[in-house]
């Protein structure tokens, strides 16, 4: 049996334009000869659609796209990932994938495991499916499942009753082939999470299994694409690219011979990071990006994202020293700038300061210089940086790390304005790995802001350190508390540091809750982002 | 059988103070003679928990709870709500109600229906009860639900099947009372509604029927207790008090007589918001609030909330004229903090505005002025309301209303600066129904400030008016669309309007998704508020 798999990059609610990808690669396949052809997850709709899902005029749009995909279905098998009305179900919907043959809809197989953990809510639109079937397709028994279906995740494991899930079922009915429709986020582990997934699958079933996965970034989710075809040994046998559309054909008689698996590292966290901001600004319909440039890491890091997101040509940055700026810090900038070929402009923000200064001196008496100060220094850079952006519409990129936002070491309103937050889910570490990678083989990120000892040049003389503990620590404290959930006890025991150091930093982390609530959308590159999938109440005492 | 309903205010994970105050209800249900005592849902750890739920510690420490209140229920029979580790289900713990007797824990009863609807994410952590049971207390079967398990809100209604409804399973057995732990959200609407969910199950049981529910602020949600007892025959009998803790006796064998429904108006809301402002200050410990006095009507609103929410030597305005202001509405702010009795302080913003003006002219040539202008004066006063806040510490307040949040006709970082939004989930007509509320027996508000037409002033003659339709046709529409989900199709036929005003203003609404991701938290008054209830892609072209 020859399959395509289209591994597409949908926008939300954008059916036409979603429609016209479908319908090419329904060309696509009949000019390959494809006999069937396999969509991601809710290819019509792209995922996640969230409460677009309780319009009721969301639900006829993506009915009409069906229609029309059976209607251009002459000559070929189709598995689509779309929704349906629910009969009887407690929830009106079903997130589901629908089978056509030859102009005709044979039927529903709908998503029986709906995840409802991290960025997942999907028990609050979906009724799970009762059943798994097997569908007589091009000669094949085929079973067909649903992104989670195939999965065991940490939080099912809890007393997971097997007789629900959909593989288990399917065990019993010896399918000739698997099929798996995926809105698969990505996350510097996941991928080859994902692949032992299939293989596990593969191998249970003893069938050729093949995961069609979507592309695209979506708000804060990058969806990787890299769809996976493994034979019922579990061998590796194609994959689809990663981080672009993609369209590849297979013939399940005469697989491809097996293949390495090839995990990332920084280069695939860049990409991953290029998708997410290219894909925020195109599908949003920003041209340029404005990014303030420190001097620091950070902000170079984002900017040489930007060049490869959208050109060097819509990229400007702009340099906003003040008394506390080094001289290199403006140096660096303008280096970085023409390493990368784009624009920088010098604004500095010492008229603005002072005059805030001096209309504020007469509240401030008797106090000392304190975050005050140093947050109207943040503030007037964002107020720069957004009146280019709204004057010119520009998108600002905020630049703060993983390792900032968990501290709240940054100026909510002040170097935390943007409309998108490029590294924040990217630790401090990270970012110095990223910088590293960037410059593999030329410097285009200026040696020295590699070397200076981090500084947000606030105040006189000022480094991260005086505030923070290394970031060696901090990072390694912040992926066991946030991402692994690991209790303080433990993660002081584990890493032989005090336990009031680790109970500060959680304290820390808990109490700049108010910060992050107003910071912009970051890309999700981890299994834990400061992002929809984690909610912690802004007021609460128990850290 | 003597019932002490203790409608407690818990903070989230405050575990002490929130056992301080089960164990005082215990002491005054013994001083009462009472033989039961019932406490809301999760009443150890407070209601919403969210993410602390995942954390281990958290988990040890309302566990630690339990047994204390099992060791101080000497004498008396206890129900109340707490959470346990599910064996068996498909997420780690159960939202459950904990039986208690004279020193034994006599079991769990585990809540059935698990909302996953608006800002309720229970499945995100809990595994359904499976199936009601009849509890034997001080000679009476007891039938015991929690909060959802006796609703059959819009969501459920499609096709729920009435074997798993805890109410249909307890009908078959018979109780004698039953009991409905709740954690149960303020909406204007709920009140009412919760009261008629409560009859209705009475009569259904044909038993006396008794909600006791949480009281108190917790970021967004706002608890509004007013604990409920029901005849048999669905007559109110007894309330607790609206937005304040209250612990009171009833005798089943000797209700008191039937007693009229009373439900609220503009008081009962301005009382929700007071509530919810204050605990929020409270138990994030902030003393004092700040506001940007405008000499319109929301900020108005908002220091008249914030007077009685903290009193008056607690607040402080702050007036920040600019060129476009009307010398009214300095005036009109130095009025209002008169009949207030709160400080105001008067910062004209011209300086650091104009030192803006010119620093960025050189990049503002050959463009006309626009709401970048409008923008650098709202965030203008934004720096000053912050540094205001960072050099004293007060809570400054944001003050947009529902209508202007909405339509995006707010600045991000400048008039939406602030740590709650204490009215953008009220209308514009709302906030004027408010404001004749407060100035019902004398002039609080100026009555020059309820006169003028609304405005920014940000620009020369600007009005509300120029850039939005009459807020009485706004509000009804965003009340259909947002709160109601109607097509806009029905919307324009309904209210008589084109439909392309409709198809404006509803986009609108979702181009302005990007500002709303980034505005502080606000209080929750109605069934769907601009807060974590209300969940849409900020990317997306469906509107």
């Amino acid at each position: 049996m020859k399959i395509l798999i289209a591994q597409l990059n949908p926008t939300i609610g954008a059916f036409e334009a979603n429609m016209a990808k479908i319908l090419a690669a329904l060309d696509l396949a009949r000019e390959q000869g494809a006999d069937l052809v396999l969509f991601p997850e809710l290819a019509t709709t792209g995922y996640p659609p969230e409460d677009l899902l309780l319009l009721p005029d969301f639900l006829n749009a993506a009915a009409k796209c069906l229609d029309e995909v059976i209607a251009n279905s002459a000559n070929l098998t189709i598995i689509i990932g779309t929704i349906r009305l629910s009969i009887g179900g407690d929830k009106p919907l079903h997130n589901t994938a629908a089978v056509i043959e030859n102009g005709k809809l044979l039927g529903f197989q709908d998503k029986t495991l709906l995840p409802t953990y991290d960025v997942f809510d999907e028990r609050r639109y979906f009724a799970p499916g009762e059943k798994s079937q097997l569908w007589n397709l091009c000669g094949k028994k085929v079973g067909i499942t649903i992104c989670e279906d195939i999965w065991e995740p940490q939080d099912r494991q809890v007393g997971f009753d097997e007789h629900y899930h959909p593989v288990s079922q399917l065990a019993l009915l010896g399918p000739q082939l698997l099929v798996n429709l995926s809105a698969s986020p990505y996350s510097y582990e996941k991928k080859e999470l994902r692949l032992h997934t299939l293989v596990r699958t593969a191998q249970r079933l003893k069938c050729t299994s093949i995961l069609c996965n979507q592309i695209g970034g979506n708000d804060s989710l990058i969806f990787d694409g890299h769809s996976l075809v493994v034979d019922s040994s579990g061998h590796l046998r194609a994959q689809g690219n990663s981080f672009e559309e993609d369209a590849f054909l297979i013939d399940t008689e005469h697989l491809p011979p097996p293949k390495r698996f090839i995990t990332g590292g920084a280069g695939e966290l860049f990409d991953a990071l290029v998708l997410g901001l290219r894909d925020y600004m195109g599908k949003s319909g920003f041209k340029t990006a404005l990014i303030g440039l420190s001097g620091g890491i950070d902000s170079a890091v984002v900017a040489c994202i930007a060049v490869c997101a959208v050109g060097a040509k819509n990229v400007i940055g702009i340099t906003m020293p003040s008394r506390y700026s080094s001289e290199s810090s403006v140096e660096d900038s303008l280096s970085l700038a023409r390493n990368l070929q784009i624009e920088c402009l010098t604004i500095p923000i010492e008229p603005p300061f002072q005059c805030l200064e001096q209309l504020l001196a007469p509240y401030f008496k008797g106090k000392a210089p304190d975050v005050t100060e140093e947050n109207l220094q943040a503030r007037t850079r964002g107020q720069i940086l957004m009146a280019m952006s709204n004057k010119h519409g520009h998108l600002v990129l905020s630049t703060g790390n993983k390792s900032e936002m968990a501290m709240g070491y940054a100026t909510l309103y002040g170097d935390m304005c943007g409309g998108l937050a490029v590294i924040n889910d990217v630790s401090k570490l990270q970012v110095y790995e990223l910088a590293r990678w960037i410059n593999r083989d030329q410097e285009v990120i200026p040696k020295s802001t590699l070397l200076k000892p981090p500084s947000a040049e606030l105040a006189e003389g000022q480094k991260d350190s005086d505030s923070l503990p290394d970031y060696a620590i901090l990072d390694a404290v912040l992926v066991a508390y946030i991402e692994k959930r690991v209790p303080p006890k433990i993660i002081a025991e584990k890493f032989e540091i005090p336990l009031s150091l680790v109970e500060d930093l959680v304290h820390r982390i808990h109490r700049n809750e108010y910060k992050r609530r107003q910071a912009p959308p970051g890309l999700r590159v981890t299994e834990k982002a400061f992002s929809i999938g984690r909610r912690f109440p802004i007021v609460q005492n128990f850290h």
